[in-house]
Formats: C-alpha cells, sequence, structure tokens
C-alpha cells in the first residue's frame, strides 16, 4: 500500500492531547522537531499513569490484597498488550527494561558474556547506535571475540554484498539498527536474519526508531532480539522492551539478580523464575508498565499505517525542500521505502550546534550532535550533524518554518 | 530526641493527598499496611510529573532547544536534591538506576565482577534482602569468591560478636541491610563501617527501607556505597538510587554501555563520560527524577524527624497490641531504637496466606510471604510471616482494625 492510498491523521484533533505543543519561546509556538531523541506524551498516557498512582498504586509479584491483586493484573496485561503489538507469541517473550539500552546490555550479558569467546565474531553495522556499538564492543573486548563492521554506501544504505562477505560461521550474532536514528535508512532486517541463520548465527535488531513509527512483526521479520523503549512512542520514560524468542530466553542465565526473579534461595544457592520475570529483578517499572499499554492503545486507534505514512510524507516534503537548496547536505538514501520519518543535514557554512541555536531562537527544536553514532559521523567526515525528526502531531507548516529558520540561519552567517 | 518530643503530623491533612486511601473493597475503607512493599504517592509528587510531560517533556543531555535545556536543568538537579538529602557531595555520587536492585546489581558487577577472586570474602547478614543475598551470592560463584552470613541472635538483632568475627583482612566487602524488611531491625551500620574499614573492607547498605523512614546521613555513617528506591519513599517506580564515594566511583569501570555515558567512541574502542553520567547509559528515567525529587520536597516539608517518630510509635502500638496475644508470634527486636515502623508476625493457628487473605475481606491490606528474604524464613523455622508497615497517612485507628481483623481469623479458624 503507497502513502498515497493511506488515509490522513486528523492532526488539529491529535494535537489537541498533547498541550506541550501550545508552549512558545521568544513569542513563536513551538515547533517541536526531536522526536528521534523523545516523542510527546498525549493526555491519555499520562492521565493513565496518574490513575495508576491515585487507584490502585501497589506494588506486584501478586501480594493478596486487593491493590496487589489490580496492580499485578495491570502488569502482566502490559506485557501481553505489548507482545500483541509486535508480535511476540506471548508475554513470555516481552521483557520490560529501564530503555532500549539496557535491553541491549541484558542480552550482551546474559548471552554475549557467556557464550562469546575467541573465535566469535559479532557482526554490526557503520551505522549502530552506540547502545548496540560500544555495548557489543566492549563485551567482545571483554571475552575474546572480534567485532566487525558492515559498511554503508554512498547513500546510506548498507553494502549488502559486504554483509554477506561479513556474516560467516564464525559470526555468532548480527545486531543491527532496524531504521537508523541518524540516516533514516530502513534496513532489510528480514534479509539480514535470513543471512544471519542460514550461518547459525542469531540476530538483535535495535528498534528504538522503527517501533514508534510503522507497524513492525518480530515473527515476519524472524528476529531473534528485538529491543525499543517507551518514550519514543507517546509512551513514558522509565521503560523499554526486550523481545527474545522463547526458547533462546529460557536457555539464557539471569543478568540481574534480586526479589521477584527468583524460585528458591538458600544462603548457598538459588534457581530462577519463569518468564518473563527471570529478567525482571526487583520492583519493576509499574506505572511506566501502565503508561505503555496505553501508547500503544493511543498509536493503534490512529493505525500504525497511518502513523507511517503521515512521518514519511513529512519527511519527504523536508528532505524535497532542503535538497533544493544547493547548500544543504542531507544525509541517508532519498525519500522511498528505505527511509524513515527524519531527516539529518548540515548547512555548508554553519556549525550544526550554530544551526540548532538559531533554529531554537524561531521555536524550531531539533537536535544537532553525533546522535549518538559517532563513528558514523567520523565516516561522514563531519563532528555533528543538524536533525529534524517528524510524529503525528507534525504538520507541513512546521517544515515550512524549519526551511524558513534555515533560511535566517544563512542570512546571519553570509 | 525521643519521639515524644517530636510534634505529631496531621495526619487527616496529609491524607487528604492520596485519594487512594479513600478506595473501599466490600464497603470497608482501605487500610493500607504494605507501605514496605511501597508505599503510595501524593498528588505533588504525580503532579509533578504529569507536569513535566505536559509542560517541559525532552531528552537530556543538553539539546539545544528550549524544552531540552529545561528538562536537562531539572534532571541535573534531582541529582542535587537527592545528594543534599541523604548527606552525599554533589550530584557526582549520586547515580540514578530503575530499582534498589539494580543498585546492588550495578556495584556487583561494576566493581564485584572487575576486583572480586578467590580468597576474597563477601560478608553478608542472615537477614539480607534477595536483592543483595542473591547478586552477591551469584557473582561470589562467578569469581571465586566466598560469601559469609553474619548471623542474627534470638530478638532478630545482629550478633557483632560474630560480625567480628565474620569481617577480616580477607574482607573484600560488607553487605548489610540498614532496616530489615522483614525483623523491622535497625542494624548498627557506622559500626559495621568502622568495622569493614579497619580490615580495609568497603562497606554497601541498602538503604531501600532506611531512606524513606529516617534521616540518613551517608557521610555519617561512613558508608562507601549505599542503595534505595523512589517508589518506597513517595516516589515514582522505575527509579533507584546509588550513591558511592566519588574517588571509588571515579575507580570503577562503566557496567552498562550506550549514549550519554560515553566521551568519544571509536569502531575500535570508546571511553568514558564524567560521573555520574558514566553510569546512566541510553535516556534516563527523566519523569521519574522530577517525581522522586518532588518526593523528596515532600518528605523534608513534613521532617524526617516526624516520619521517623509518627512510624515507629504506630510500630510500637501495633507490637504491644500482637504482643499481648498469646497465639501471635513476633520476629523482629522490641520496640525501641532498633526497631523501625515495621511488624512481621504469625497467627499460630492460620497460615500468613491465609491471615492476609481474611484481612483482605476487611479491606486491610498487608503482605503475607517470605519478603524475599527466603534463608531468613528458613532460619526462623516459617515458610512465610505476615507483615504490617506503616508511613505517613495510617493511623493508630487503622493498627485496631489490624488487630480487629486478626480476631476474625482466629474466630474463623477456631
Amino acid at each position: 500500500m503507497s502513502h498515497q492510498q493511506v488515509e490522513s491523521l486528523d492532526v488539529d484533533r491529535i494535537r489537541a492531547a498533547y498541550p506541550i505543543l501550545e508552549r512558545e519561546f521568544s513569542g513563536s509556538q513551538l515547533v517541536y522537531l526531536d522526536n528521534a531523541a523523545t516523542t510527546h506524551t498525549p493526555d491519555p498516557v499520562v492521565d493513565a499513569m496518574s490513575d495508576y498512582y491515585r487507584q490502585y498504586n501497589s506494588n506486584v509479584h501478586r501480594g493478596i490484597h486487593h491493590l496487589s491483586q489490580e496492580a499485578s493484573i495491570a502488569y502482566e496485561e502490559a506485557h501481553d498488550r505489548v507482545a500483541d503489538f509486535i508480535g511476540a507469541d506471548g508475554r513470555e517473550e516481552v521483557i520490560f527494561t529501564k530503555n532500549t539500552t539496557e535491553s541491549e546490555n541484558l542480552l550482551a550479558y546474559a548471552w554475549g558474556l557467556a557464550e562469546l569467546g575467541p573465535g566469535d565474531e559479532v557482526v554490526l553495522t557503520e551505522m549502530e547506535h552506540h547502545a548496540s556499538l560500544v555495548t557489543w564492543q566492549q563485551i567482545a573486548h571483554r571475552t575474546g571475540a572480534d567485532v566487525k563492521y558492515i559498511a554503508i554506501d554512498d547513500d546510506g544504505r548498507l553494502d549488502m554484498d559486504h554483509a554477506h562477505e561479513c556474516i560467516t560461521d564464525d559470526t555468532a550474532i548480527v545486531s543491527v539498527v532496524h531504521v537508523s536514528n541518524t540516516l533514516g535508512t530502513v534496513n532489510p532486517v528480514a534479509e539480514l536474519a535470513d543471512i544471519a541463520h542460514d550461518h547459525d548465527a542469531y540476530i538483535f535488531v535495535d528498534g528504538a526508531q522503527a517501533v514508534p513509527t510503522r507497524p513492525v512483526d518480530v515473527q515476519a521479520i524472524d528476529a531473534d532480539f528485538y529491543a525499543f523503549s517507551g518514550h519514543k512512542m507517546a509512551g513514558p520514560t522509565g521503560i523499554g522492551v526486550l523481545y527474545g524468542k522463547r526458547h533462546l530466553l529460557e536457555a539464557m542465565q539471569p543478568y540481574l539478580y534480586g526479589g521477584g526473579m527468583i524460585e528458591k534461595v538458600t544462603f548457598e544457592d538459588s534457581t530462577w523464575a519463569e518468564l518473563p520475570w527471570k529478567f525482571e529483578p526487583g520492583t519493576p517499572p509499574i506505572a511506566e508498565a501502565v503508561g505503555l499499554e496505553a501508547a500503544v492503545d493511543y498509536l493503534e486507534e490512529i493505525g500504525m499505517e497511518r502513523v507511517q505514512a503521515h512521518e514519511e510524507r513529512l519527511a519527504e516534503y523536508a528532505y524535497e525542500q532542503l535538497a533544493a537548496e544547493d547548500d544543504v547536505d542531507i544525509y541517508g538514501p532519498e525519500p522511498g521505502p528505505d527511509r524513515g520519518g527524519l531527516v539529518s543535514f548540515n548547512l555548508e557554512s554553519v556549525h550544526a550546534h550554530d544551526l540548532a541555536s538559531i533554529m531554537n531562537d524561531h521555536a524550531v527544536a531539533i537536535r544537532a550532535g553525533d546522535h549518538c553514532t559517532q563513528p558514523l559521523h567520523d565516516k561522514l567526515g563531519v563532528a555533528a550533524s543538524a536533525r529534524a525528526s517528524f510524529y503525528v502531531y507534525n504538520t507541513r507548516e512546521e517544515v515550512d518554518k524549519l526551511v524558513d529558520a534555515i533560511d535566517s540561519a544563512r542570512q546571519l552567517f553570509a
């Protein structure tokens, strides 16, 4: 289905649930284009968490009293809801963590530290976020494993010939970002999963930018592990998800120890609880799970195809506007099926930080920096880039304000 | 200062900020006595988080735009506020984690896994929570270190002669709970710190039950590391704290890797950010930090001496009522300076779970189980106990309802 066939969003109605978008700075209304860093949180999600605290706050793990029962059911059902949202096979495959970064570290510690050794290879890509890149790099250092990076081509797509070279029978795991938070590239994760599985390797997919912005089915991808965060998908801070195939999670030893993840404890040794609780020690992010479930409800009510179409239309519009300027360098693929809803760029005469600062004077909020992809920026030959990223509440008029603000910066530095 | 000299709380005024306390079950108003599992969250704390989401939600790490500046300042200032609350020497000594359990694992992974080895000893106590006990036990298994347990006496106090025997020049670290979540015992943590330091060992204190209920000064204790959670101190789920002395945290390598905790990343290696960010990878619990700061404000406005006096008065009253019954076994010390604000017990003729279930029929919410201290319960010779734990909004009338509900259970099983 092309975007043209997908019904447009009623953005005015959507915006009414985000009071933060009414804020003004120096007399201009906020234009928030930093959604790849974090999205805003609509009233139904904030209200769901407030309602939790005001009506049924309690610790979980099935205390006997009413409040604990209510909180436990809500916490468990949030797992079911998330499992359904990403096509997982039940709550046992959905572990709540504190953020995508912890999800990746959980895998690297619980599986990688135990299983990797000299001769094993971890295959990353040149566009990995630090959450993957630094984690696997450091775990590889500790275990004696090697790290390889699949190269990107000049358009910011993965070089699939190089992927075939990198992924071999020595590969233990492939770790790839689904949608690049810098280039906007949508990677062929199902194809990469096939290649990995052909070599009896696992594949981990960093879906931090993908789950919030498009329909994701982990079983269709055949991902062994998949991770994302609440705060980038209209949900709260303080919660992330690690999906894993049940038999793989069952075979893994826990990485964090404590209450709620044990079966039996003596002074000498311990045994572990069932999935997913084995990986969720201590008091979990209960209010945050309630908020994440509300965010899933919210996004499904809009429809993920429409979310995707809306932000890709905006990104395409922004790309075209920026590409029409001679002094703007855009990173990543042209608009199309392998570009998501963000655009990173540089104005040749202005440092990205100065650009973001001038944009901020116009109340246009973008991100400037390395976007947690320093090695990729080194490869691109720039220290930093500016990034505009879109979500369900953004409009074409806001893209126009972005372009106008760039024009102001150009004039200021001319 | 004795409790008699501390001004009483205006409990009616306090309760007005907790709409959850108005809930009724089967026609009876909720009597919530499960505060050691989690406390409720007053309106100012819930409102602070809602206000964050509705007014200045943004990712931190100093993005250039206004919202990110506001969120970054709030997030950083929350560290300052918590540092001040526990007597730490600045935000560098305060790491935000997801809960106390993660704080303990952070220490065990970042310090323990690197530093422990055969011949080293980790000294715990028989009353440690699983978060300490299982974590150190498992890290000891992985490193070849040994674990010793300081015994408790018949009153549920630490046997300090045995402590002197256990802590030797082979001791690498002593890990002790400040206030036992099962026995209510307040341990002599400053004295234990002195003993540990005399043997060049470190001391970690699990303050999950202490920080919410009494003034705590980590420098007065001379704790090397100290941990607690937001949700047990009128704050939100999804956030915990690890305090560490600056020079110790500086010497430690990070345990979780990702964005925000790095200084420089290449494809080959990485260097780390300054404290405390070195230990806070990925998008941190921003709304939760705002909520935790609001909880600190809330508790300081009441005054921690008054919080302590209030709940110890209630615990003493409950203890006396229960001790007057021939068929009730109470665990832990008699009321006094070394008992905190909770009482665990068993009714001889009724299993703790049945007791809690009958209490629940009267809308009295207590916890029944092993309270994440299975080995301690084994030592006490019981599989489970019932626990009533108090906080600022509880009243003597609620203790009377607890005792009445116990009487109902006794009659039902007679």
